[in-house]
C-alpha cells in the first residue's frame, strides 16, 4: 500500500536536534516519496485536542540550527491516561478513541513519534491497541534508551555540560574551591559520566554507583596533599548516597514546589564543606542542558534518524524505533525498547577510563 | 624617583579578564619601563602570609584567553581586619603592620590592586594609613563601581548570561513555559538589565526597582492573549518585591548553608506558577558567570587598564583607580570611588529602551 | 505633524545586529508611537523596484539572535546612479524620481536607513534633493564611520576574528609556524588593531601605518631568539607596504575574478617565508566576519540605535544619524558624516597599547 | 616483561584532541601502571635530533581543553628518509640507526605514536625494521584512516566547519549570493560531506564523486525557481571536476608559493558566477579547522584511545593501532592500516541522506 500521508509529533522534554529531525522527515517525505506530512502540535496532546497543521518544504527551511521543536511538546499528555479536571479533582481518562478517530480523519497512514521512553511506549501501545502505524525516533539528553547506541540530544547536552565545567574550572582554581556541578540524569549516569570525563572532573557520581561521602572527600584531601587547591565534582541528579535514596524521588512532580527541596548537588556540596572545611560552591545546570543549537553530531544523527523513519514507513515496516548501532542506522521493534532503560553497565569502558585516570567514583 | 619594582595582586570574586590585566601589567612594566613585577598570591592574603613570586614575560605567555587569575584570589582577607581563629572563635586582627613590612621587604615601589569595591577600598586605606603607593584596576561582573563607565568582567558575564537566555528561549517556546533566570547583581541591576535586553527577556527585575508580582504576571497574561505561550523573566539576585527586602540579605554569608534558603529567582518562579497557573522553571546561573575566556571587549579593556596602571606608577601618580570614560582611559582618585556604588539610574537609557520595547520592569 | 508611517531599509554589506535594529525599530514604533512600519526589500533597490512589505510585531519575534537582515540588502543600488544594462553596456541612471514617487505612494513620513557610508550618504542626498525625511543608523564591521564611537557589527566581527586567532594560536605553536591572518578593513585598521590586541598578535599591520617587511621580520627573529618558535601576524586587507599601494585597489570590483589576484595577507606570508625561511601559513577570514549571531554588545547597541531612530522621527528631527558618544546615545547631522571616514589616529590609545606590549606595527 | 618506561610523540598535522591523548597516556601510565613517560619533541624529529623530556602528572594538568600538542609536531621528518641539506641540495638520509640508538639510550620499552597515516606507517616500520615496540593512536581531521570508525580531531574540525557554514548562511541569505566554502580533505570527503549535511549545504562536492559544473549550477537555478535566492556549496579541497584532476596535486608542496595557484573552491566559485551570473563568494576555511578546544566527543575519544594505548603496552601487545568500532575501543595491527586510506564508499548512508534531502552532489 502506498503511504500518502504521515503524521509527525515530538513528545517529552525537548532537546537540541528535534527540529533537525523534523527537517529530515519533511524533506525525505516530500522530495523522495511524494508523501504529505502533517505536524501534530504539542506531542500527544495535539492528537487528543485535534491540533495539527500541514508541513511543507518551507517549514523545513532555516530550522536545522534552531534548538527546541517547532511543533511544541508536552510532558504529561498520555492519551491512555489523559489528565482532566473533574469536580476539582485531577482524573486520568482514556482518550485513545479520540486519537484513533483523529488519525483517521487526518487520513494518516503512519505516525512518526520523536521522544523518550514515555513517548515511545505510547507509540507502541497505539500500534498494539489501536493499530496506528507508529515509528519511533529516540531522543533524550539522558541517553538511557534501550536499543540504540545514542539518542538525539545527548551530544548537545554533553557539550553544554562540558562548557559549563570548563568555565567552573578557572574560577575553582582562582578561589581554591570545590565546585560541585549537578547535571541531568535521573536514572542513568551517561551524561554525568561523559561530562565528568570530558570536563576533567575529579569526582563523578552517578545513579549506578551509590556513593560514600568518605570516598568523595578522600579525593579532595588527596588533591590538597598533591598541591592542588581546587576540585571539580560532577553529580548526576539521580545519584544518591549508599544506603540512602535518590533525591529526585522526593520531588513528587517536577514542579517549582518540589524544586524547593534542593537536589543531590546541594547536598553533596554541604557535606563536602562540613566534612573537609573546604569552601564549596554548587551549580545546578538545569534547563540550559535542553537548549541551544544542536551539535554537528546531533544534527547528523537527527538527519539520519529522520530520513530512516520515513524509509521504514515507505517500506511498510512499522511499530519500530530507528536506532544507531556503531556507525550504522538500523531499527528495532518498539515493543523491545518500551519500558526498558539503558544504564551505565559496571564494566563500561567509560568507567574503566575514569578509574585509570584517577577520577573518584564515590566507591 | 625611578620605580624599580611593583607588586600585583587580584582580590575579590574572580572574573574573566584578570589574566589579561596581569599580562598587560607584566609586558608594559618589563618591555617599556624596565620595572620588575612581583605577583602577590591570593589577594591581600598573600601580603599577610608573605606569599609572592617574581613574574616574567614567560608568565604573561598564553594567559590572555584563560579565565580566572593565575595569582589566585581571596574574598575575605582584609589586612585591617584579618580573620583569625582564637580559642575556637573567629576574631579580626589588624595585620597592616605585617603588610607594610612585607611590602618593604619586597622593595615594592608601588602596588597594583585589581579588584572590586572591597579590594579598592583597602588599596586606598593602605595608601592613607601605611603610605603604600597603591593603584587600583576596577573589575567586577556587576559593573557597579563608581568612577568608571565599565569594569573588567562585565562584558564576559553578560555574554555568558545572554547565551544562557538564548538557550532557555527555545526550550521555553517548545514547552510553553515561563522561564525565570537569576543572574548576579546584589546591589545593582546592570547585568540583569543588559542581559534582559540582549536576551530578549519579557520581564526584567532589578534591585533599583522593587517589583510587584501583579505587574510581572500581567506581562505573562498579556503575552498569552497575543498568542505567545511562553515568557522569559530575568531577575537580578538582589531584586526584591516592593515592601519586602532583598533575599541576599537573608544569606548571612555566601556559604553553602545559606544557599539553602533559595534566592529571589526561585521565589518569583513559585509566585508566577501560583498566580497564573503557568508551568514555570527557574535557572540560577551562579558561578558560570565568573568563568570562561574573556570576550574581546574585556580583553581590550583589561589590556588598556593594565598598561595604564603601569603608566601611572611610572609617572608617580598613585592612590588612583584607572577608569574608562567614553572611549578614553583615564584615572580617578581611589578615595572618590572607595565605598560608593554605581546603581542603574532611573533615567538610564537602558531602562528607557526596555520600556519602549514593551519589556516589563515589575513596576 | 504626527508621524504615521515609516519606511525601514538595510543597505551595504550585511553584519550581525541588523535584525536587532529592525526589531527595535518595529517594537518602538508600534508599542510606543502607534506608527506603522514598512520594510523596504534589498536596500535602495527595493525603493527603485517598488518592493516592500508591512512589518508587524510578529516580524520582530525571534530575530534578535539571528545574523544578517530579514529585509535583504544590496551593495550597488544607488538610486542616483542605478546600474542598468543598455545595449549590452552598463550605464548608471538617476532613478531618484521613482524613489520619491514610491515613498509618496507608500505614504512614508520618514525613512530609516541602516548602513555604512554609502547608504548614509544616499540617505542624506535623498533628504537634500528629494525632501525625504531620512534617519541613518550606522553599521559596519570596519567601525570607520565618522560621528559615532562605534558602529553596529564591529564587536561581533571582532569576536569572530578573535576566536579565529585563538584557534590559529595552538596550531602555530604546535608546528612552530608563522600564521598570517587577514581581516577586513579596506580603509581603516580598527578591526585588525583590535583583533591583534585581543588575539595576542605579535605583529599588526593596518592601512594607517604603511609597513616595512624588514620590521615585520625583525619581530619574528627577535621572538626566535627569545625561544618562541611561532608568531601571529594580523593584517587588515587595506594594509600595504611602505612605498607600495593597497592591494584592494587592484581589485576593480569585489568579484570572484579580482579575488584571483590574492590579498595583502598572502603577500605578507610569502615575503615572511622568503625573508626568514620560517614556515608560514595564511588564513583570509573573509565573509565569516559578516556572519553569526550578534554579540551582546552589538545587540544592545542595535537596540538602542533602533529605538533612538524612531524617537528622532517622532520628534521630527530628520537628516540625522544616531550615534554612540561614550555611554550615551545621541545624533549628528547626516551631512556631517556623509563621505567622511574615521581612521585610527596616530595617537590612538590602542596603538600606544600595542607598542607598550611589544607588538610590532611594521614601522 | 614489566614495562617501565614509554615514549610518546605526536606527528603530522596537528588537531584538537592531541593534548587530551597526552593527558590520558600520562595519567594512565603513572596512576595505574607505575610507568614513566618520556615526551619526544616535534614528532620523529625529536627522535632523530635527540630532543625529549620526562612527563609527569603536572604536565597533564590543565591541557584537556587546549588545542594543539604540547609536544610539538612536524610534518616532514621521516627517520627513514630524513631531509638534510648537502652542498646546497636537499637529500634524504636513513637516520633510523640514530633513532634506535636514542630509544635504547632513553630505555624506552615502547613508543606511543599519535598521528595520521604517515606517522603510523613509520611506527610500523620502526617495529618491523628496528624492533621498536610501537603503538599507534589515530588522529586526523580528515577521518580517512583505515581500521577505525573515527579519528581524533574529526568531530572538532567538523564543528568548526559547521559553525562557519552557519555564519555564511545568514550573509548568503541577506545578499542573495552563492557562498562556496572549501574545507579540508585531500583524498576523502568525510569532512565536507558531514559538514555539508550538518550545515545544511545545498551542494556538496567530494573527491570520491568527480563533479559536473552543469549539475552544480542546476541546483542553484532550481533553488531560484523555488524562490530561494541564495545557496551554499561545500567543497572538499580534494574534489575535482569530472575529467580533470585534483587541484591539490598542482601544489607540489604545501607551501606559500603553491597556495598562489588557488584551490578548487575558488575555481568552483568563478565557474558558478560565469555560468549562472549569480553573485558568488568563496571562503577557504584553512587552518582554522586544526585549531580550537576539542569537542566533548574528541576529548572522550582521545581519553579512551590514550588509556587503551597504555593498556596494550602493559599487556605486551605492540605494533597495533587503537581503534573505535561502534562504541567499543579495540585495536588492529599497524601493518593492516599503514598506507591504506578509508574513502567515503558510494553506498554510504551519509550519501544516501544527502540524496534524500535533495542535496546536489555534482553528479
Amino acid at each position: 500500500m502506498k503511504v500518502r500521508r504521515i503524521g509527525l509529533l515530538t513528545g517529552g522534554g525537548d532537546c537540541p536536534g528535534l527540529n533537525a529531525v523534523i527537517r529530515a522527515v519533511i524533506k525525505t517525505a516530500l522530495n523522495e516519496h511524494d508523501m504529505e506530512v502533517v505536524g501534530i502540535e504539542d506531542g500527544y496532546e495535539g492528537l487528543v485536542l485535534r491540533r495539527s497543521r500541514p508541513l511543507g518544504l518551507d517549514d523545513a527551511s532555516g530550522i536545522l540550527t534552531v534548538g527546541g521543536t517547532l511543533l511544541g511538546t508536552s510532558n504529561r499528555s498520555n492519551p491512555f491516561g489523559y489528565p482532566v479536571e473533574r469536580g476539582g479533582k485531577l482524573v486520568f481518562e482514556d482518550r485513545s478513541d479520540d486519537v484513533a478517530a483523529y488519525v483517521q480523519d487526518l487520513k494518516l497512514d503512519a505516525l512518526v513519534c520523536v521522544g523518550g521512553d514515555g513517548t515511545l511506549s505510547i507509540a507502541h501501545k497505539l500500534f498494539v491497541e489501536r493499530g496506528i502505524h507508529s515509528i519511533g525516533i529516540p531522543k533524550t539528553i539522558d541517553n538511557d534508551l534501550y536499543g540504540t547506541d545514542q539518542t538525539v540530544g545527548f551530544d548537545s547536552a554533553l557539550t553544554t555540560a562540558t562548557e559549563a565545567i570548563d568555565k567552573l574550572h578557572t574560577t575553582a582554581q582562582s578561589h581554591h574551591r570545590v565546585m560541585v556541578i549537578e547535571v541531568m540524569g535521573r536514572n542513568a549516569g551517561w551524561l554525568a559520566l561523559a561530562a565528568g570525563l570530558t570536563g576533567g572532573g575529579d569526582v563523578i557520581l552517578i545513579p549506578e554507583i551509590p556513593f560514600k561521602m568518605e570516598s568523595v572527600c578522600k579525593v579532595m584531601e588527596e588533591r590538597v596533599r598533591r598541591g592542588k587547591r581546587f576540585s571539580i565534582i560532577v553529580v548526576a541528579e539521580g545519584a544518591y548516597p549508599e544506603g540512602g535514596e535518590p533525591f529526585v524521588k522526593r520531588r513528587v512532580a517536577d514542579s517549582m514546589e518540589s524544586a524547593r527541596l534542593g537536589g543531590v548537588g546541594e547536598w553533596v556540596g554541604r557535606e563536602v564543606e562540613r566534612m573537609t572545611g573546604m569552601e564549596t560552591r554548587v551549580t545546578t545546570l538545569g534547563h540550559l542542558q535542553r537548549g541551544g543549537t544542536p551539535t554537528p553530531f546531533d544534527r547528523l544523527l537527527a538527519t539520519r534518524f529522520g530520513r530512516e523513519a520515513v524509509k521504514l514507513v515507505a517500506k511498510g515496516e512499522v511499530d519500530r524505533m530507528v536506532a544507531l548501532r556503531g556507525t550504522e542506522i538500523t531499527s528495532v521493534p518498539l515493543g523491545e525498547v518500551a519500558g526498558r532503560q539503558r544504564k551505565v553497565p559496571p564494566d563500561s569502558h567509560w568507567i574503566a577510563c575514569a578509574r585509570s585516570l584517577g577520577v573518584g567514583l564515590g566507591e
